[in-house]
């Protein structure tokens, strides 16, 4: 009973993401699903990002949360079109959420759509939003155990981001541990230390942004994601 | 059809927290439910405080992880009695595993028990599992804004411990704006800075489990968390 509910959550689910990228396909926008656990630096990432990607790209950003719209507080303050989506305490984004999100958004305006998932490393994983592909961020400071004991946030991540790299001489964080670790669960995965403050890895992240989506005369946007 | 099947797994699971309780109470343990974020620090505080309730009383720990044993296998090196509760894949304990965990632990010479929750600030917070107070574990790493964002995490808890405190000059956390956030969400909190690594506080939160169990002659716990 409670396994055929659970099933039906998850197909109505699919069905949303499903749309999602096919409306996402016909205007031409990438979609990048954006997770981590509370903290792990999802938001900071992206205010050192957005700016590198003023001029290659037009961005919004889908800003989930369960309670507040300080996150989304913090983009609208980079001029980035942003929409806040509340879970009233629920521990991840779904596809139906992200679809009214998206409809709020100037999709013929937008190239790259970015979804900053619900501060959590295990519950969003479970739910396909409709993204072309998923970075997932863990912090130095969460502890270099987290690939192992979380293993589906970093199955299913095309990049992982390493952040707070100025904080590794003062933690147990073991970065070569860490990297076999994410190897091992996902050989494919780029792996990307970073450090906001110092700016360490930041164009990378940006570089690989700019990459997923070629902007020119004609707008070619790279749906699969290499 | 949705919302009964969800009613349905909560009063199932209030139904095992009672009973949880009950066998506790019983027995005169006492039992502590330790919540915090992916790499808040929960089982690094658990290692910190065990060595000072030594000779105090006797400690036991259920030990809840998605897939792993890590976790469990850093509290049986401090020689405690530590079950594992995996919940494959599950983003929080519930009430029933719990009793399974129970099961499985020499009740008759234990005096407190704490369960070291799924690291996830936001599902374990819904789910009672029978314990007596909760703890809840912020780190400096994850951010002041924490409590504004995950409210249920603290309003429930007892004891707030803020951990990583070492970290707090490399970081932006602001102690009095998180004191003051974690304070309106819920005045009764105990919050104690700690930092485990230099020992800050530690002492504190021995101090406070030891009073929340005296054990003497006749033990008495004092199940009624002051």
């Amino acid at each position: 009973m409670r396994v055929d509910v659970l099933r039906n959550v998850f197909a109505r689910n699919e069905a949303a993401a499903a749309e999602n990228r096919r409306l996402l396909d016909q205007r031409r926008i990438v979609c990048i699903n954006l997770l981590g656990g509370a903290g792990s630096g999802k938001t900071t990432l992206l205010e050192a990002v957005m700016p590198r990607l003023r001029g290659h790209m037009r961005v919004a950003v889908l800003e989930g949360d369960l309670a507040t719209t300080r996150d989304a507080d913090r983009i609208a303050a980079l001029d980035v079109p942003v929409v806040q989506l509340l879970t009233d305490g629920g521990c991840h984004l779904n596809a139906t959420l992200v679809q009214h999100g998206l409809a709020r958004l100037p999709l013929d305006e937008i190239d790259l759509v970015v979804i900053e998932n619900v501060g959590n490393p295990i519950c969003p994983a479970n739910f396909d939003l409709g993204e072309h592909a998923r970075i997932a961020v863990l912090s130095v400071a969460e502890g270099s155990d987290k690939p192992s004991k979380y293993p589906l946030l970093f199955k299913e991540a095309r990049l992982v981001v390493i952040t707070k790299c100025d904080l590794l001489a003062m933690t147990d964080f073991d970065l070569d541990q860490a990297m076999r670790d994410i190897r091992r669960i996902n050989p494919d995965a780029l792996v990307i230390p970073t450090d906001a403050r110092g700016g360490r890895g930041i164009e990378d992240v940006a570089q690989w942004l700019r990459s997923r989506c070629r902007v020119g005369a004609d707008v070619e946007c790279l749906n699969v994601m290499g």
